[in-house]
């Protein structure tokens, strides 16, 4: 049989199966969580709701979400194995290498011996990815060991919590609450289908999620916001931002937090995150970055007709909350655990192996040489 | 722009893209490396020679080779943070777990900066994910940290060394060549295609090994040797295996180690592993196993047309050499690290991120309701 050809580079426009979870730019800029608005989501939702919507199918009830807090908020803690390997692990490794050893550690400790208890296993990666990354982080950077178990009332307020050592205000774990909504969910993109391939093998959700966070890891896919960030803190002035980024476009630099591989008109989460943005600027004081930001923005309009993407003005609202750059893609995957594991149950419920072929461009045949005849 | 639609569930005989790595079923039955049969690499190369020949894209020459294996060699020592972690992996672990995680760790120790360090990255893993499963394995089982730096002149007989503490026979370390030869490479497979997904957002070479050490641990991709020994050990006679491989037909059971999602007609790696099955089954005296393995590919072959795949042998020829069942699809891994590093290798040179499409299948419009009001 032959095989279908190449319908075009990384399967673009190809159809790798189907979801019941998202729509990505049908209408040129909108996004939709199991048909839901993502400006409905983020103006009205807590993320642990999107996370029940994703995970389960519909929105909770008042009791059903009250459960689920208490559920999420006592399994934050971390067991003594696992602390002991992010102790292992240097200050200067690469955090996204962090979340998946850790991801991968927990596996060996609370191993999904069927899917029956992928709900569970999945609650438990929503509550304890926080943790995880904060016990490493604090331990290797402040040389304490944290207590994780915290009691508060939201995944966003428990990491900020964690990693500053005092409870969020409330702006702050609001504006965590927001961004972990926008980038809950995003239908076939690679960190997903990396999960939906490993999934088809029936393997278990921890190698699952695990092989997800090595692609977001990527400088193609995770990032975005991190490469915004070390651009922008540079520039002390919209002028001077201006200057420099027409520079760096006329030299054809890269520059991150603009355009997108499916949405053609505009990211629909950026309004969202810019408002939020701005909010934060005006509670600090800020008068360079929040600027600086909004120059960036009309200019690569005005030069290239890109628009922001969600990463790039969550670059300048996680630096008004005083995260460290380096931890923005864990935030990240914090957020996305929730579509990669609603994307394995879909693919489970429905499964083939997903087993592409490959058009072969070797050799036809190959002769053996023996090796002392070999040059 | 409108998606084209699944080709087929599993995206079967879509091409993903290009190799010259390998061909899989070409002619119903043939697998070639690089072009050559896989007939001729398993009568005259060592694993190292092929995994040489995928790497790097040429056979070596006698110096290149002998520097080649000096260079492995070198490199199965275990840092101190790694053997720590190795220590923390609880005795019932699933051993896949274990080699997910090693992978994981060491790409924090040793992480790959850039891709010009991709192939020091590999020679070190086919060198240290022996050491890695045995440590653990030893220090789980049999409480005692080994010493992992062997002078050991190949992958198999280091495998084997550490494994049952004593340099293996010429006869055990030969058939761990053989296998180690068979399963190195076969095209875009679930676990090479997951890692060619995570190679082409650019990540690390840790990340994409994880994430295909995850995929091929699934029941659906590597473990059908594992499956074949639980089956085939539970039977004393060739009548026994007869008669309870027929009842399993008739309940219309699951029998592992038979047919191919892309080989018609037969496996060729089958016939070479039988063969070596068949000499240390002779080596050791047996006449239950080999015999009784002989009756399950006749009956196979003659109630249901289905050949045995590579596999099926390996399930005795493993047993015979007293490798614990539990431990198969990690050597698997030791393999095929080869062929995942060499399409890890090919998508970059070639990339576009891999990020298909799906159809949703999902509420076109879904209406906020607020909490209280729902039921």
């Amino acid at each position: 049989m032959a095989n279908q050809p190449l319908s075009g580079a990384g399967l673009r426009g190809q159809s790798a199966g189907e979801t019941a979870l998202c729509t990505v730019g049908k209408t040129g800029s909108g996004l939709t969580y199991r048909g839901f608005d993502i400006e409905t989501l983020a103006e009205k939702a807590t993320f642990e709701e999107v996370a029940y919507l994703l995970l389960k199918g519909a929105l909770p009830n008042r009791a059903e979400l009250d459960a689920y807090h208490a559920k999420l908020q006592s399994l934050r803690g971390l067991p003594e194995a696992l602390k002991t390997v992010l102790e292992q692990i240097p200050k200067d490794a690469h955090p996204m290498d962090v979340m998946r050893t850790g991801t991968s550690m927990l596996g060996n400790l609370e191993t999904e011996e069927s899917f029956e208890q992928q709900e569970d296993a999945t609650d438990r990666l929503l509550a304890v990815l926080p943790s995880i990354i904060c016990y490493w982080y604090r331990f290797s950077h402040d040389g304490v060991r944290i207590e994780t178990q915290t009691d508060d009332d939201s995944i966003g307020a428990h990491f900020l919590h964690l990693l500053r050592d005092e409870r969020p205000s409330q702006l702050h774990a609001d504006v965590m609450n927001v961004s972990l909504i926008l980038y809950a969910e995003h239908e076939f993109n690679a960190s997903t289908f990396t999960a939906r391939v490993c999934a088809s093998t029936l393997s278990d959700i921890h190698s699952c999620v695990t092989g997800a966070i090595g692609s977001l890891r990527g400088p193609l896919h995770g990032g975005a916001n991190e490469a915004a960030m070390a651009m922008i803190e540079n520039w002390s002035s919209p002028d001077e931002a201006e200057r420099e980024m027409l520079g760096m476009l006329e030299r054809k630099e890269k520059i991150m937090g603009f355009g997108h591989a499916i949405y053609r008109e505009s990211d629909p989460r950026n309004a969202i995150i810019k408002q939020w943005s701005k909010r934060l600027a005006d509670d600090v004081g800020d008068d360079v970055l929040y600027p600086v930001s909004v120059r960036c923005e009309e200019v690569m309009w005005r030069e290239k007709k890109l628009f922001c993407n969600a990463d790039f003005f969550h670059a300048s609202a996680y630096h008004f909350m005083d995260i460290p750059t380096k931890l923005f893609t864990p935030i990240f995957v914090m957020s996305r655990v929730s579509g990669w594991a609603a994307h394995i149950f879909e693919q489970r419920a429905k499964n083939r192996i997903i087993r592409p072929s490959a058009d072969y461009v070797g050799p036809e045949k190959s002769e053996w040489v023996p090796i002392e005849a070999r040059e």
